[in-house]
């Protein structure tokens, strides 16, 4: 039993966490951790699966007692600065740690500087973490102290990209339109974010702004030329991403190349289920599971394609991401904990 | 043209009022006013049919500044201490007030202590406070210079309750199990009404402590002997309030008894509309409208009814009862502005 | 491993039951059936869970390939009629029962005729079947070949009312007012039934029809005196019942009278949760699990109260206490499964 | 007072067009139509503004009646194929005609055939029916006997595009990813509307074979060498429509030059609203009124844009739209019955 610990119990993605931990078989969670005004909400009601479970209560975060119950793998899942300030000394305690925050996806200093407004403490770790965008991992999960578990949309965008990426025309735009539940705004005080506000309700947001587009670039190194557009939207439900992506390749392409792009890259990938050529999948057969789902429709003869990928962005866009990176690290099968 | 100010115009029940105002024939609207932080707020944003409205902006909130535009009637749509703290000044200028808190609810002055938490600073006002539940007002709103504009629930509850209080049973209890949409909690900055909170979601909330049932059971006046209960609970929609009241009756009724009180009561009332015996109102016969439905249908040979009334709380119970109201008290037609 | 089949395994809760029996670990499903509408859909994408399951295909439901396939336990998530047909051919071959269907609830013969619509075709089975409200069963679920199991709303409301049954006021009503998400209503090709018309309504249907009632009434077996009223409400919400039940007690009761009545009960109960005094519970804190959560706040000094309680109708309204029953019939575990 | 009919009038569409009907200062609505199965449904009930209208009562469609009230114009709110067999007919008679259905804007007869599925019965009005997207058909309306009105989609997807179309780089794709709310769909009897298959839920649909497609195709005009892409989505909502547009120009663009591109089109349009640079419209900004909003954010310097529109897919998208243009056929104030 792996002696595991979570930074962060209370928010959604951190709840979702604990709720897989729980059952995981290798897994022994010996701390829960929040912020001050979270702390003491019994564990029992931090989601509503863990009714009976009997694990540890959740405390004020507090490095010392944190590190005192002598972990080997700590979740982080905080606010980022948090998790920048926290991870250098999980790792020099020889902690592995799966960072859910964006603290570490970004592996130039000046980029976290300017998307996430602070400096990181650790520069180098930026070098050292794995983007743990677990099916394009290979073996360095495997050897890695320190793991950058993957943003929700990036998840779902990066998933349904990565496998055409050699086949897109450098001269056209990769066009990324997202839709995304309320969740992965976090629990927020904010009455933007009430049900009054939101309900019957759509928007764009963050055009231009937000802090996955770069992460998504970096890990997909497009050519400059190459427009690349990420707009995230807000639809009224709580959980879920769908990803619309809009490509032209360089020559016209056939379902079978399509297809068979997909296969190399996730027909071992237990979490990951591409549909036949032509089948868009809809959202809500990947909502509370770890499944990301992808389909893809092509357009002029091939020449175009629309991609459609579906995550829960709380699982497969953050906890059952982290515990399948989790899984690797420690030589544990993928599938651990999250059948 | 009647000169009317509203203060507290960016909640919703204000935002309604206004949209209701800026079409209301026989209203001219000079001076909205909210508090520092809603001030601002370009007044066409108020509402999505305010779109192109030439009305005043929106103030932060100033007595003396609302008093200069000369104001012949005033809405208040703000907290129940402001409004108790705002009414004697307007008054004594010989402003007509409308007010939607609840300050002016209770005849009491102990019981505003009690369930407001406040003393009233003109306890005599609450004596001459014109309980404004439209339908049940006769002739002494025209006479008014204080409405104090009925809550959202007790409104609700009491349109179907009142024609038929005088057959109950005093022995036995009378129920209102009420379900309202979240607008009812006004724009709240409060995780626990964010939608990824709400959505899917159900409580019942402030069993026993809820404000509106001393004014339910004052405005019922029902004998000591007959236990009263009001449960009121949050649903997962914006708007509109479903109040299912069980009841049992003195002796047995038949259909047309208790249809026939309702005609009494409601004839001539524009905005309610009873349904024939056995058939229940849905509450989206009337979100938008002005309008209540009432539904009732017998149990146990008549010995018992169930009783369903829906109303869309923020305008029969809150905006267009006040404009009701208004209506009435400068001897406007009942449905000017309404229809 | 004992063989099972599902028969009605497309609609909601026969798809719940599918993804359960799928992780069962004391479970080999052998064999899925559907109408001839329903059958050739692919096992996977009967429930998002079973994404990768490798169970047998839906087939057409035909009675002699579904014993041929040597079943031990046959579950029955079809509509009643088709289920009090099916019943005792299993039940002559040796096969265990579990009707989630109303078929089997109702011990009296004309009571089926009047609110089923149809003749039982072997009124014995009514004597034999086990009524599988699973935490009231003691013993005879180990000896029982045919369980009928339970409504949803009378699972949510039984469990709320059996253990203060005794303490009732003979003379006083014990009215259920109860909510529903629309999956109880079954995949429905119904305009009624569709998004445009529920989203943002509420609406009380079935007074004094729905056959839940004699099915709760029944189970409680209230004095003749006793008025007993049942009212269930459809609202904008896929999952779950909360009902709010209303009583009154013969003499005053204290809270701890009544939490140890509810103690006695479910202290051993792994799939029941009592709150504390005064502390309702919120639906979402069971939706999607197998838990039921009763709160009770107390009124009038003792003499009334209202008691909630929250299950998921797909879960412990149907395919989760199917399978506790299951577990129970076959000498597993209660939680076998479910955890 | 023109005498008007409705034809189609249990619909969505039809029943908000009646809605608008009814309150329209100009008008008699002396007709209402439906099929055999929606005729007889009280007037009163097909919209919750019309309780206590008294129009006249929803009949039967039948050809010889509609024309003996007489009526100068007609809006068909009917399947596509009966508005094509009911046209000529009624534009013999001299009748004005406002179809709402899809079946006269195509202008190519083997384009109504390929798309809709049927040969037009009177193919020479494809050429004489004009499309009726308000904002942008001058005078011609006046003097239009036959007004195809836009469908829900081309009208948001056409308002913001029409302004830039000039200065759209002919080499790069123009994108539109539509969202929209169920109320698009009809009142359907389809399990796959259910509330219980779309709460929560979000798809891409009708990719490459949506009707709409050739629609926008036809009044933008493009270029052969430009891609043009128009994904649909389906929301849990119930209405409106956002439409998330991403273009490229032949030159970079600056804000102003977007700006008073939009200005000259729309600066006198009384029901289109364009936002200040980089802001984009929310939808509950249109729902329930007759406006659109229309937002841009320029990206890569000005090369590409990213355009939003937001409109209620019943009203701008269909009934207010046919308002629109059923006021300038009759030479009425555009805004009449609207505001």
């Amino acid at each position: 039993m792996i002696r595991v610990s979570v930074v962060g119990a209370t928010g959604y993605a951190g709840s979702e966490l604990i709720a897989l931990l729980a059952r995981h078989p290798g897994v022994r969670v010996v701390g829960l951790y929040a912020s001050e005004r979270g702390a003491g909400r019994p564990t029992s009601e931090l989601h509503p699966s863990l009714a009976g479970w009997r694990g540890p209560d959740v405390e004020s975060l507090d490095r010392e007692r944190l590190l005192a119950s002598r972990p080997e793998a700590v979740f982080l899942a905080t606010p980022h600065e948090t998790a920048a300030n926290l991870a250098p000394s999980l790792l020099a305690a020889g902690v592995h740690v799966i960072d859910l925050s964006g603290a570490h996806r970004l592996r130039d200093s000046g980029s976290v500087q300017r998307w996430y407004g602070f400096n990181p403490p650790a520069p180098a770790l930026l070098a050292d973490a794995v983007y743990g965008l677990s099916e394009w991992c290979n073996g360095e999960l495997s050897r890695a102290s320190l793991v950058a578990n993957p943003g929700c949309y990036p998840t779902c965008i990066l998933l349904a990209l990565k496998p055409l990426v050699a086949w897109l025309d450098p001269a056209q735009p990769v066009i990324c339109d997202a839709k995304s539940g309320t969740s992965g705004a976090g629990r927020r005080s904010d009455a933007a974010y009430g049900f009054s506000e939101l309900d019957g309700n759509v928007r764009a947001y963050g055009v231009g702004t937000h802090r996955h587009e770069p992460e998504i670039r970096q890990a997909l190194n497009l050519p400059e030329t190459t427009p690349f557009v990420f707009i995230p939207h807000l639809l009224p439900m709580v959980r879920g991403i769908l990803s619309t992506i809009h490509v032209a390749f360089a020559r016209p392409l056939g379902d079978s190349e399509i297809q068979s792009a997909y296969d190399s890259a996730y027909s071992h990938a237990p979490f990951v289920r591409v549909l036949p050529a032509g089948r868009l999948p809809e959202l809500r057969s990947v909502v509370g599971t770890p499944h990301a789902q992808i389909g893809f429709a092509r357009l002029d003869q091939g020449r175009r394609a629309v991609l459609v990928c579906v995550i829960d962005n709380l699982l497969k866009g953050a906890a059952s991401q982290a515990v399948q990176n989790f899984n690797r690290m420690f030589g544990l099968p993928e599938e651990e904990g999250l059948r």
